[in-house]
């Protein structure tokens, strides 16, 4: 794995196991002002918005186990990258087979991002 | 709509009017060679594969109306940028609500092309 998947990968699972255990401030220190986002109920823009929308479920979200499977990241330039990849989380019996797409920019600072993050169900058989 | 926004439009309304068409040639010449794309039933890397994925459906494809809605297009450096739209499809008395996410990214000889694509349905009411 070279050093901007690792850069990446640090920074999502880091963000990932806080949410998983109830805390959505990873991943709103991570969103850009400007960050556009899209779950299967949902399509919201801006840092703003997103703050209100996990407001709402801080302390709400448990994933017990999850495994994150495939992870690519692809080299925009030299100021971004996107990560795609497969997660599925479980708590209690049931299980969420997503799909996620996070597109990082790197600020003038060098530090990285979230400009576009997009959240989708894989279609389970039967 | 800045300049950037109208370049990265007219490129992804070209392709699209193909594929609604049963052309999906408009979107495999803006594919990258590292191409990763998601589908609700696939998840698919490199343009090659997307060329055998969409061979399947030339001439199966035909939507007879489209809207495509809040298109939003965000830099990423100078060389890259993210599209991000609502898409709803009609044909018969069916249509489908998507979600769209095309990150693109500017080739060293100044041309376009699609680095990732992440199509996914939304929630519909009821």
């Amino acid at each position: 794995m070279g050093n901007l998947s690792h850069e990446i990968m640090t920074l999502e699972l880091a963000a990932l196991e806080r949410w998983n255990n109830g805390d959505p401030d990873g991943y709103l220190a991570l969103y850009d002002e400007d960050i556009t986002y899209i779950d299967p109920e949902q399509r919201i823009e801006g840092r703003e918005n997103m703050v209100r929308y996990y407001e709402a479920v801080r302390g709400k979200v448990f994933v017990e186990s999850y495994e994150l499977q495939n992870p690519v990241v692809q080299p925009l330039g030299e100021g971004a990258a996107v990560l795609s990849f497969n997660l599925i989380s479980r708590a209690g019996d049931r299980q969420w087979p997503w799909n996620c797409t996070e597109v990082y920019r790197r600020k003038p600072d060098g530090r990285w991002k979230i400009a576009h993050n997009h959240w989708s169900l894989m279609k389970q058989p039967g």
